[in-house]
């Protein structure tokens, strides 16, 4: 077929994007072209977005794959809708050969052609980001404007910069040299070398329920812009926003003039577990996944036949030793709290708080204190139910709402979960956190007395628990323990001392987790930016990968090296 | 300790060697710091470096490590001699929480001066190479040019070649960023970013007999460069050129201020399998192994805390199609399987030829006439004794002489293998390689029947395969498929056809193996130069790494970001 997108005029429309992304993920400062405001993608993006939502449900979402042999999905949104979306069911023994057919044009076509394609694939989702925001939404139960923005020019950043290190990643070795080795007296040893990246084969993709877009983005886009097939397994109740991006993928590659099958759908029938089929065939050379961590140990022990990164489950902590803004740290944890109704693998679970009290600008304020004002906080932040829904989320699964309620059997609650109606969508279940106090005193947990503790395993979803130390060292010692033995994505500390600042920043480096000091205003623990902060440090057990960096791209391809005589 | 050896002085000293491996690695043209040619080291040189070896025989090696509970050591050489060289043995529960300790300050130090550090590291191993190749000679059997060469410069170059990479690889991440995110009317979030590269944990060498430097080194100095602690355990019949390495590695830490217990030793008793033992402890996070199939895919079962690098067996093949140059090809040919008696992971093994001969610039050769003539020159090239003890090596295990015994048996033998005395060391055994002739035909082959073929399984030492082929295409079928089961470290390949040629490119391309195309001069297909060729692709089954590459040194280290309000 011939390409009705050239290379020339994808490298003219993208290589100024790439170019910034290199140098953004160079320097780390701010960056990105997509933009966080539904008004910027124009008048009548809202409406279209929306119109094309609707126009999917109850229909066949046709991808034209190869080896289709069923049409599954029911979908149905954590606010209540049924989506009724049917999708593709791959035969594999069908599809994975035609999708390992199309690689070797894919791979020599080279990394600056891979990039472009994979830019022109981000550019057209955001163009589609209304679109994919209700996708997004209505699969993940994210409050719309999270789902905009997380979901869309967010998840498109971080796909964005997986390709951008995957570029670099490739181009640091040239494509040919001229070896001339002297040999003294004797004419040089002379060789003419030549040197291609080539994929390690068909890359998995596993989605997640609560991020299918943004924890999908950056290993999906890793592997093509490496020259590998994707096969996009997404979580069953969060199909459609993946579903749409192959469809991007499939209908830009077509265009560009290759085999489509580089990037497949693979939807599952209700209970079929075929990500643990696919995961251990021998054409599957790359696996990404986010979700449970029994899952993810179960492929990191099984999948060995492929490059395994995952993003498992992880207890975040945030030390409260000391502040010089009381109100704003008030503030800024009581958002991170509520923000998508705690479902994030970001946010804080384990507020460590001396059980002495803390110093404040507003004075010394006693543990109670601290709990109730911070309990406090949360209510004046949802107390009105609009700006709740705005920032709460529909619950994801019963699994959490099961914990909401089995918190009250913990400890004490200093904040009780309310049920948020929702206007709009009276068969959302939208909750607001619920804080728990527990004690966590040195002699408990020294010892290993403790392992069986509330706050040392993950309480996915809006439950966090105020565990009352008896020194900010010892909140620093239960840190360092936490993130050794159940790894962490995010470690929050507030303090004016620098010896705890130290003390924690110790921790972090040696423990490996990343660390946000003093979140007073507008930014939260919970949230990374692409192109400037780490998702995840990869070297504590919550997480094998960062995203992004060398590591998460480096091993994607392999460099084949043929020399012969100048 | 005050340091005697200044970060500024070492900046002074190495930085320019570093920014020439930075750019060597970039444009992977020639390059070396390691003068190959013995009188290089200076007039004395030779003389001290043997005395200097003649005093280390039996004496105790000591090293000052923490937790030594015993002396071992019982190595002989290969060459007949007993070195009686006595070595620490680690108490692990003393030495291992040591080295963590020591790990902190390694960190603060920064990329810059880890990588200076371990150019001197290098600098002093160079100025002693003499005494090293002795050292390895007499532990791989090598012969004293090849164990110069290979043991010294060209080692120390795979060395150097790790801390470029580890060195760049930290440095693509700034120490610093300041992040300002505009908000539109509002004031911008303002962030301020430090990264901070952090090792994974205490690195484990397990080093090999034949190579203990060589394949050593890029392991070594990878995870030293990127802030981890290096413990050492070396193969018990190749422990000295790793000890004399660990002992260098220690002074210079010493002088610059570290803890010299960053790299140490794990000399073990008899029968006692250390590395199984230490492959497994928590401390353990990096394993670098060269080695048996076998014992490489347990490290790559069990060892699952750590990031394992494995480099195992392989079988590889050249394709002999035809050539423009038939006297050069079995030069080369005879070369490259006499080298140190083929006992080397790139050595060539099976000879695929096809039955009804080859076309060449001195006619159409039978499959007969190939085998017959390649055996004649390397008849010649060994004809004279000491030019086949300066280019053979002894041999390193009963093993390899068992399996050039067994090669009789296994079909007809067009070269039988011959004892070569050598005039220094009368206990040696220098042996000249078999060739043994082979069908290969596609009607075996093409339904599995031949999989326990001898061209499907590793025959490690001076044994080679003529394989007859029905053609040239049946022999890069039988390539593709060696290399996608079985795995290979190198692949060669002699033919005029641009047919031929590019369907060996495809194979290797696709199978991910390095190819070298009609080599007939001075370079071989079992050498690798540093900076320029890769040793090993990583894609295939002999290794999971190439030496040396991003993906080498990228996951060897995480990035800590700290954040703070600006």
């Amino acid at each position: 077929m011939a390409a009705s997108l050239t290379a020339v005029q994808l490298i003219e429309k993208h290589r100024p994007t790439l170019d910034q992304a290199l140098e953004a993920i160079r320097t780390r400062a701010y960056w990105s072209p997509h933009p966080e405001h539904p008004k910027a993608y124009g008048e009548s993006a809202a409406g279209d977005g929306q119109a094309a939502f609707d126009a999917l449900r109850g229909e066949r979402l046709d991808l034209d794959q190869s080896g289709t042999d069923d049409w599954v999905g029911d979908e149905v949104s954590p606010y209540g809708l049924e989506l009724g979306v049917k999708y593709p069911h791959p035969d594999v023994d069908v599809l994975l050969p035609a999708m390992r057919a199309a690689m070797p044009a894919w791979r020599k076509a080279g990394p600056e052609a891979r990039a472009m394609v994979c830019l022109e694939i981000l550019s057209r989702i955001s163009a589609r980001t209304h679109e994919f925001a209700h996708a997004v939404m209505h699969t993940s139960g994210q409050a719309f404007m999270m789902a905009f923005q997380a979901g869309g020019p967010h998840a498109q950043d971080r796909g964005l910069e997986a390709v951008a290190y995957a570029y670099v990643e490739q181009v640091r070795t040239p494509d040919t040299a001229e070896w001339s080795k002297p040999q003294g007296k004797r004419d040089p040893l002379n060789l003419s070398k030549q040197f291609t990246a080539v994929p390690r084969g068909v890359s998995l993709l596993i989605g997640c329920n609560t991020f299918p877009t943004w924890n999908g983005y950056p290993g999906l886009f890793a592997s093509l812009a490496t020259g590998n097939a994707v096969l996009v397994k997404p979580h069953p109740r969060a199909v459609l926003p993946l579903a749409l991006t192959v469809a991007v993928a499939r209908e830009v590659l077509a265009e560009a003039g290759f085999d489509p099958n580089l990037v497949a759908l693979a939807a599952e029938r209700p209970g079929e577990g075929l990500a643990k089929t696919l995961a251990v065939r021998p054409e599957i050379r790359i696996i990404d996944y986010t979700g449970s961590t029994a899952f993810g140990e179960w492929l990191e022990a099984h999948a060995r036949q492929a490059q395994v990164f995952t993003e498992k489950s992880g207890v975040n902590t945030v030390v409260v030793d000391s502040t010089d803004d009381y109100h704003g740290m008030l503030g800024n944890l009581a958002f991170s709290l509520s923000l998508y109704s705690g479902q994030m693998c970001t946010t804080p679970q384990n507020l460590l708080i001396p059980r002495e009290g803390i110093d404040t600008d507003a004075g010394h304020k006693s543990y109670d204190e601290v709990v109730t004002d911070l309990a406090g906080a949360v209510e004046r932040l949802l107390g009105d139910d609009a700006r709740a829904n705005a920032l709460l989320g529909a619950i994801v699964n019963p699994q959490v709402g099961e914990r909401i309620e089995a918190a009250a059997g913990v400890g004490e609650v200093a904040l009780a979960s309310r049920a948020v109606p929702h206007p709009d969508f009276p068969g959302a279940t939208v909750r607001t956190p619920v804080i728990v106090k527990l004690e966590g005193a040195r002699k408990q947990w020294e010892n290993g007395a403790d392992d069986d503790a509330p706050y040392l395993s993950e309480c996915f979803g809006p439950v966090s628990f105020a565990v009352a130390m008896d020194s900010s060292a010892d909140a620093v010692d239960l840190l360092r323990r936490t993130v050794r033995d159940k790894g962490a994505m995010t470690v929050g500390a507030y303090t004016t001392s620098p010896e705890v600042e130290r003390l924690v920043e110790a921790a972090c480096l040696e423990e490996c987790a990343q660390l946000s000091l003093n979140l007073t205003g507008g930014v939260y623990v919970n949230q990374t930016a692409a192109f400037s902060d780490f998702h995840g440090s990869g070297g504590n057990p919550a997480a094998n990968a960062a995203l992004c960096d060398g590591a998460f791209v480096a091993n994607r391809f392999r460099t084949v090296e043929v020399r012969r005589p100048a």
